[in-house]
């Protein structure tokens, strides 16, 4: 049988989500306690590969076993052997049809960022930072050139494995709240530091270094360089992927009504 | 003249607020960094010291110096040379009948609680834990019993160095937003660890283990040993002392608005 956990971790303290062999990252983590816990070794397939310091509301994983257990124990059996960052949220049994990554119809990510003359400090680590205010009149104009079907290879890093960079961003929301942006983005799929690098360009555009129409140049030039820099990955959450219901996977994890 | 400055910090690193030899506390990181700064030795003295693990969104601290820098410089010059998890949000000068403590007319913190079957993961450190879902209506009738001037004897640690165990506790409030409680605390002062103990009882009566009186009989047995063991520092923060509007002293920081 088929076993889907959603897991949720605060990407601070690791090298990101795919196994290394320095142990330090988060499947590392996550497949040393699912093998203490059955006594076998797990290997996990993930919906999607989150960077060092990308924190997870809800990574889905799956893997196949013989073992029988109730759903409420793979989540307590592999909780009891996780570091205290990193919790798996759910389990659900599927048929093999069910596949994490192949069966998901889209990806949800959101950005948190401090507009703030002082850098973040109580929130260090799990937000970015802007010393200019934005102008969100400017940022939504940018974003909706992002909106639809594009290639996006001018938001795509050199190393992104992905076979086209041809994306369907479906949304992307701007919320504010006090002197916190939470920008949300909803695609199929995304290319490597897809969001990173749009979002150096969008607070570029938000401070008024550049017009909103810039983003439509840097989206037709297909050029990585030139695009702004890589934006920090301290304020980036992957919120989880979205499956057809009839897969019972769950939608969201508690942790997202802690964000700003 | 007098320097008065507002400080945040993730109090998860530190050992506390007060000076210790071990150098790992906040007041030790902020001391030092104002020596960096100035060249000179600064000692500073805070409206309400925390415990290790509890939070800082606006602590506020005041020393004297000769020195003149616009207060404007008090901030950069002091963050430069502080850890990425502290950070003096605002510096204010005044005259020395100010006094960080003395002047303040009362304190406030708020208690982030986390309600899930599952244990924080995103959120470790940052917020306390049940299990059990707690009930509002049995909390707000017991937290009615605390409100008022009171002999807070109950819930004060042996340690505490207070002169009287007499506090006007003004507010406790209780919100939710999704899986998470956020309980604010105003009183003139409070008591060493009054508030963890406050939360220990608050909690099992949420959960139904102890009825809504019981904090009566707690509260009028004036005995630490009748109450509810210590709560979890993880979900504790100090949000800051209110002055009176005379000093010009901020009301709040805006990571207020990050917390759930």
């Amino acid at each position: 049988m088929r076993i889907v956990l959603g897991v949720s971790y605060n990407g601070q303290g690791y090298q990101g989500w795919q196994s290394q062999s320095s142990g330090l990252t988060i499947q590392d983590k996550l497949e040393h306690a699912l093998g203490t816990f059955t006594a076998q070794r797990v290997s996990t397939l993930c919906a999607g590969r989150t960077d060092a310091g990308v924190h997870g509301l809800m990574q889905v994983v799956h893997f196949d076993t013989l073992l029988e257990r109730d759903t409420y124990s793979w989540i307590r059996g592999t909780n009891a052997n996780l570091p205290k960052d990193i919790a798996v949220q759910w389990a659900v049994q599927t048929t093999t049809d069910f596949h994490c990554r192949a069966s998901a119809l889209s990806r949800r990510y959101a950005y948190v960022l401090l507009e703030s003359q002082i850098r973040p400090s109580v929130e260090s680590g799990r937000v970015g930072w802007t010393f200019n205010t934005l102008n969100e009149a400017a940022m939504r104009q940018a974003a909706d050139f992002l909106e639809g079907e594009h290639d996006f290879s001018s938001f795509r890093a050199a190393q992104c494995q992905a076979l086209s960079p041809v994306k369907n961003l479906m949304r992307i929301e701007l919320h504010k709240r006090g002197a916190y942006w939470r920008i949300e983005f909803e695609a199929n799929a995304f290319l490597h530091h897809m969001i990173r690098n749009i979002m150096g360009c969008l607070v570029q555009i938000g401070q008024g270094k550049k017009p909103p129409e810039w983003m439509a140049e840097v989206l037709a030039a297909r050029n990585r360089k030139v695009a702004a820099p890589t934006f920090s990955p301290d304020g980036l959450y992957f919120l989880g992927p979205r499956y057809d219901p009839q897969w019972g996977i769950p939608d969201r994890t508690p942790a997202y009504d802690a964000l700003p």
